[in-house]
């Protein structure tokens, strides 16, 4: 019968049919005759008598009653596919739930495999992740990472050739790793290219592929209306700008312009640089001083005019401006202080839970779209999505910073329209945060240091119709001297908790000045958000950076799929990861190299007032500022970004004036060394 | 020994290295050990043995004192490479005059092997190309067909993950041909895409491609001054346009407006959807709009002005309306009546034999190269060149028709200002034709058909890295019912010779009125070109359209690299062909369903003025017209394009009055059926 490790195989080789052996155990699906494809029925026999022979194990298959595919199969097989394209979005949503009502884990295998050689691949990986996330009994099912089935949506065009030469010419044991060059898209000529490390960065493109299976658009409504799932997207997408904005700083670059005219031809080029192996094209790249275009994409049953997204603009402002929404029945629902911004996270994302798609329209996601067609608006030239319209892909262009500071811009509209918190909505009673220091080991006190690490991914299980055996790719990325925190914090009450807040900040504005707060407070990056027990008098809290409840552990971002490891037990939980959450490896800045001063901030607030009444230990419940934990309540009642998600009080210039005694700012610098280091277990 | 067959097996997917077994008969080079690239070097015993083992024969290398390749490795192994560019120009110079000085055949394959595992590979295949063509001791060997080495610069990118499904999964006698969809690259939302069949034909681009094979820009003198280089240039190039735009009439779109405001936008886009395998990359799309700008492609050695081409421009027109131009050494040299157009031809194109470069410039090439880049001028996002930087595939984009109609203008400038043909220059005293007629079988008289065929093409040798044996790709083009003109001519004189020049035009402008002469001039489609033999009295000239000295045979175009061919006499020289050749499928334009008017024109011209003194005999002597017969003059006296070439005698307004007895017209009309037939021998 089916276990719950052989549905894994269907990951692999996303083109090769699931008779083709599979796996280190080359274990190939008995595929029924009648779940073949087209294709490959008149000649059944002979391709059963040629891959049964290469198999050393055979896995069983359960026949079912198979549904009709309708509608779903209108994607093509070597197209391309985008969660931003309301059709795509639809079709995909027809397969989870047929995959969400298979009765148990054979039917379940049986359907997967009957759709997998018949749908669209990319689609068929998305929803079979999002069934798996969701289903009850396959919860300790470890979903692999989208990058070992799809690595050309990660990597540099070129290795695939070198790749096909390595595994086909060298024998396994002697293969080397292809080097991706870290400047493989652009040069130093253009200025955006200093963020290309972090636009780039597979662990960054990995999280957000994987917040949005975490947050489908259109699945069953029990999927999607996850807890504050609209300010969660407003707060995720916030603290990306907020980091690209520092790595900005960082590179002599000023913040991101938000894009704000949409009639103006855009300045920023970018040239991806990536081939698609399933929809077999190259991604569209977006040459300068393009401009937005109406839409006229029948294919994708896509009209639309620049002036829609401009009335819901329009119409989104009103409702912030107002206060109040109108609902699809004509209601009138206030935006409360609260839970006014997940209402509008969700009205601008948007998702089938949003308050009325009719009246406010889709407006982030068909940002996307408009961005993504902006080459071929009338798909005269049968040109599919650039980068930007394909969330696997979409933070490789600086469009999608420019795209995402305008639509924070909207949220902080809404923002300043809140009250805003007094001292005593921030202060905690006899809690003062004394000192804070943050040390690296063998570093000086208060200063982190990043350097590049090279770190390899296995191509093989994604790279369809070559031999055997694994191809590794070798790809430079930023990381960091892991460190502590080590905080003292008097406490003049009985023994009681807290809720310990760091984030980080620029010490300095783009000019070199010191920051208004108004800026500032737009600027800071949550680092780190757990519960500590005070004591009466004197605690030192002391906590790494590996810890925080922003990131995933370096091995969870590039793992191997591993078929030999561990079941059951801790062994197994150790495995049991989501995948979503930001990548350990870019926790922090780059810096410079004379060192990038930073505020270091560190608050304790009442855990009285962030608690929410749950058991918050299970899966995935260490990457939980971006992400959530998995099927439970956000874990944090306070609004996301407290305490700087709003204006400040009256009399509030800078960063100092904010501060009540429970707050504490250390100026700590991020030195950046320009050496690169081999990853420890790599040759 | 190498034999002359051997040295073939190098075309074959040329990444694999030279060590690997290829062909049918599984053969593989014994490659001296020193020959091995770096990354093999290490690992040379464990290849050795295990390529060895799959060998069924081993070829015989001879160790030769190996050359330096020197600044050759410049051009990466995984880079594009472009005859415009003058770098890759001068090295390609350096590899051809390596493969030039080679003693004998042993030794030429022995540095071709060395040579091979290191080099560019496009540059390769080139370089060796133009040895075989041009060395004495190899003019029995058949270069294979470009598309057969480099399948991905003719075909539709998708194929290619197509082509490795059916070539790993299915066993080799149940593959299907994968069928290319005659629009991959647009819709007809295009107006320029109605051409695409023209300007993406294989057969187009592979005359393209085997002309500057004959005609290289850069290697020993000797192989560039080819006889009436310059001129065949310019009328090479004027009969593609006078092609293009009787296809554009036929698709009810108006001629090729030149390209010749370099300042301006240019609003036809092109989406090649080509990717390289080689490269890795895809071929860069041109959007709609973009403007030419300065160059600086410090990698490519190329930094160039807008400003530069125009002051080219100027200082060529200034030599045509002078009539005479300044040498290198600063001499003046006057542009005669017959030599004047191949000087300029040289001038426009231009090549090492050009006569003034520092002065006149290289305006032709250089256009190209500033199309090519038009997406990244400066070389900021990494890119390489678009398709119009490759004379392998610049026919696809609508662009190269915009440009060399414009260079195409400079040259009848010229044209205009030489003396025109006096009736005496045109008539042949005596002779008359007295009537034309032609006729395809089955077909009404005066009648010629067309339709779409389909023919299939193994791309097997042209992919690298997977499992041996054929894989078609199926593609759809126009195609014509083979015809026979049937021409009455009276002789009054005694037993003489005559040249017998047959042309072809619209019969109406696009407006549907009737063309003044200097315009339709300018249309005429050389058809055919044979001497004939007058006896006194009636004689009835016959000719098959099959036999046009225009054309290449069908079979030339899409022939297969056959190693089981057979060798010596007869049967050999049916397979020595060079390649250069309009394709005989796109002998005449497509017509239309209504059957579109032309003007069938004969000429019959005294042989005694038009005579060459040589014998016409021997290899590639069938498709003269546009690419001269190798190693011998151009077969004709007169100047190309004789009698269309020059502006009319006072008062002919219109073709009748044109008309001398020795030529004559008849209206004939081209039927499209839209009908798709299988070429015969494919199932």
């Amino acid at each position: 019968m089916a276990n719950k490790e052989t549905i894994l195989l269907l990951y692999q080789r996303p083109l090769e049919p699931s008779f083709v052996p599979r796996g280190d155990k080359k274990a190939a699906f008995d595929v029924p005759e009648n779940y073949l494809a087209d294709r490959y029925k008149p000649i059944g026999v002979q391709l059963f008598n040629r891959f049964n022979a290469d198999a050393d194990e055979k896995i069983p298959v359960k026949k079912i009653t198979l549904p009709e595919l309708g509608e779903i199969l209108e994607l093509g097989r070597h197209d391309n596919f985008s969660l931003f394209i309301p059709k795509h979005r639809r079709l995909a949503g027809r397969l989870i739930n047929i995959f969400m009502g298979m009765r148990n884990v054979d039917e379940l295998q049986s359907m997967a495999i009957y759709a997998r050689d018949r749908v669209n691949p990319y689609m068929f990986n998305y929803c079979l992740s999002v069934a798996l996330l969701h289903r009850k009994d396959t919860q300790d099912i470890d979903v692999p990472s989208f990058i070992e089935s799809f690595p050309d949506k990660y990597v540099d065009s070129k290795v695939f050739t070198r790749a096909r030469e390595e595994a086909t010419v060298v024998p396994d044991g002697s293969r080397m790793p292809i080097e991706i060059p870290i400047d493989f898209t652009a040069s130093n000529l253009e200025d955006e290219h200093r963020l290309a490390y972090f636009r780039e960065d597979l662990g960054i493109n990995l999280h957000h592929w994987h917040w949005h299976l975490v947050y489908p658009f259109d699945a069953d409504i029990r999927i999607v209306q996850k807890d504050r799932r609209g300010e969660l997207f407003y707060y995720m997408h916030q603290q990306i700008i907020a980091r690209y904005n520092a790595e900005r700083l960082c590179n002599q670059l000023a913040r991101v312009k938000r894009f704000i005219d949409w009639r103006k031809p855009i300045q920023e080029a970018y040239f991806p640089k990536l081939d698609s192996l399933v929809a077999s094209r190259a991604y569209p790249s977006r040459v300068s001083n393009q401009k937005l275009q109406d839409l006229r994409r029948e294919q994708d049953q896509i009209r639309a005019d620049v002036d829609q997204l401009e009335r819901w603009r329009d119409r989104i402002f009103e409702a912030i401006h107002s206060g109040q929404i109108q609902t699809e029945n004509g209601e009138i629902k206030t935006l409360g202080e609260f839970d006014g911004i997940d209402t509008l996270g969700n009205m601008i994302e948007s998702s089938i839970i949003s308050p009325n798609r009719t009246f406010y329209g889709d407006l982030h996601n068909m940002g996307h779209v408009f961005l993504s067609y902006i080459h071929d608006p009338d798909h005269r030239h049968l040109e599919s999505f650039g980068v930007i319209g394909d969330s696997t892909t979409a933070m490789r262009d600086p469009i999608f910073y420019r795209w995402h500071a305008y639509i924070d811009d909207m949220c902080q509209e809404f923002k300043a329209t809140i009250p805003r918190y007094s001292v005593n909505d921030l202060n905690y009673d006899g809690v003062t945060v004394q000192s804070i220091q943050c040390q690296s080991k063998d570093g000086k006190a208060n200063e982190l240091n990043t350097f590049w690490q090279q770190s390899d991914v296995d191509l093989s299980r994604g790279m369809d119709f070559q031999p055997r055996g694994s191809v590794f790719v070798r790809f430079t990325h930023l990381q960091h001297q892991s460190f502590s925190y080590s905080i003292n914090v008097n406490n003049s009450g009985g023994q009681r908790q807290g809720t310990c807040r760091i984030f980080i900040a620029p010490a300095q504005d783009e000019r070199g000045n010191p920051w208004s707060f108004r800026d500032q407070r737009g600027m800071f990056i949550e680092l780190d958000k757990f519960v500590v027990n005070l004591r009466p008098g004197q605690n030192t809290i002391t906590r790494r950076s590996t810890e925080s409840s922003v990131t995933i552990p370096f091995g969870r971002t590039f793992r191997n799929l591993d078929l030999n490891r561990p079941t059951g037990g801790e062994a197994l939980e150790q495995f049991n990861f989501c995948g979503c959450g930001w990548p350990q490896h870019m926790l922090i800045p780059k810096g410079t190299a004379e060192g990038f001063k930073c505020h270091l901030f560190v608050m304790i607030s009442d855990y009285a007032n962030d608690r929410v009444n749950q058991d918050n230990s299970g899966l995935c419940n260490d990457s939980s500022s971006y992400c959530g934990i998995k099927d439970k309540l956000y874990p944090d009642r306070r609004s996301m970004g407290y305490p700087f998600d709003r204006l400040p009080r009256d009399g509030v210039q800078v960063l100092e004036h904010f501060l009540t005694p429970n707050m504490r700012v250390q100026t700590v610098s991020i030195r950046f060394t320009n050496r690169t280091i081999l990853r420890k277990g790599q040759n």
